[in-house]
């Protein structure tokens, strides 16, 4: 196993899983694990395809949460992929987590049709000119949607899914109408939405949402997650990073 | 000033305004109150029409909270309507506040297109399928689908909307992707939002959002609003409702 210079190898403090990231790059955040958490109630767990893996934060978990039988990570970027590679042999998940470095765009060919029980996905948040995005390196290519917009991947999860197969989004409240909008496009119903505040008195800033491949129309709305009170973490974020409060 | 046997006249306790009320009928509830009290930081003022007006519980709450010229409640049920054509006269708003008694799908010849400033409403909530819906008595036509769908109603608000022209409405969070998509579709693109929880612990069941008419891509989250705290009423709540709270 080499892990280079500029890497650093961090433990999950979840069931022994660990995770190589780039000191200076794109380390997962708050998001990935709340991904993951919301996603682990997935009822559909033999075929798993996590797009935009970024370093496998997300197959990782999902692997320690399910009983997912196949977790599938895409990612555009090599490094990263690469990253991820060794982050599944680090973990001895070969066989059960597989990481393709590939363009989501360029699946067809890679992942059939109909033929996925579950997607999970952290895109990119940002609209490519939403803000100074001046070249494609790998910070930008993580959090703007330089190499795939929003439509891409929802247009992807659909194509790859079963019907009522499952998508678990984790993405920015402002983006919920371009996200409810294509879902319903590309015929994934919003089915289940839960909002995450940073406290009680803050605007939501992150939104996790499962939808249904061709699934009826409703939505649930879950109760919210506040991530502090009086500046530490709620008991809800304990049991979600699986750690015990500190007293 | 005639009222009814079946009547009965409610203080608003704001500003001295007092609504007629079926004692036995579809009564305003907090969604109404809320609605006023998000739709009060309008910027355009001119012209405001208030869809699905009822007993005219919008308009009469708005004469006292903003200052718009003119407001405009459209109702299709006649008996409410003639309720709330007293309302006016009891609260001698005859000039500043108009009830039309007409469905607003046919207000073609009676509301010019583009000459609205402000549309305010608080449609029914509920798809016509949705529950055991038989007859299209009072309260089922306030609360179901029955006479108007979620696509009249903003079909009609981008009609008579000025460009720029704001939306205001309360709706459940269940329809959250019917609402957005709808407003996509007819233009009016969802700027703001805020979330109406019973308590913090429990998960949205009102949702106020604006639109604008033609407006930018942007969602912007308000910190939610919650009714009750350890059984009473909270603090943002009693401001709304511009009560004292007793101590």
């Amino acid at each position: 196993m080499v892990i280079n210079e500029n890497e650093r190898i961090d433990d999950l403090q979840y069931k022994g899983l660990k995770i190589i990231q780039n000191k200076s790059g794109f380390c997962f955040g708050i998001d990935a694990v709340l991904l993951a958490n919301f996603a682990k109630n997935m009822k559909r767990k033999d075929m798993v395809v996590d797009l935009c893996t970024g370093t496998g934060i997300i197959p990782i978990l999902l692997s320690g949460k399910t009983n997912a039988k196949k977790i599938i990570g895409v990612e555009i970027q090599g490094e990263s992929a690469e990253m991820a590679k060794r982050s599944v042999e680090l973990n001895s998940l070969q066989g059960r987590v597989e990481i393709i470095n590939e363009d989501l765009k360029n699946l067809k060919h890679i992942i059939e049709a109909g033929s996925v029980d579950t997607v999970t996905v952290n895109p990119p948040y940002m609209k490519a000119g939403s803000a100074i995005v001046n070249d494609k390196n790998k910070m930008s290519i993580a959090r703007h949607e330089v190499c795939c917009t929003l439509d891409d991947v929802i247009k992807e999860a659909a194509r790859i899914l079963k019907t009522n197969g499952e998508l678990f989004m984790v993405h920015k409240p402002e983006r919920l109408v371009d996200i409810f909008c294509t879902m319903r496009k590309y015929k994934i119903e919003p089915k289940r939405i839960r909002f995450v505040h940073p406290s009680v008195d803050k605007p939501a800033n992150i939104v996790l949402i499962e939808g249904s491949r061709d699934g009826k129309e409703f939505l649930k709305f879950e109760n919210s997650l506040y991530v502090y009170e009086n500046g530490e973490y709620t008991d809800e974020i304990y049991e979600i990073y699986e750690k015990e409060k500190e007293k």
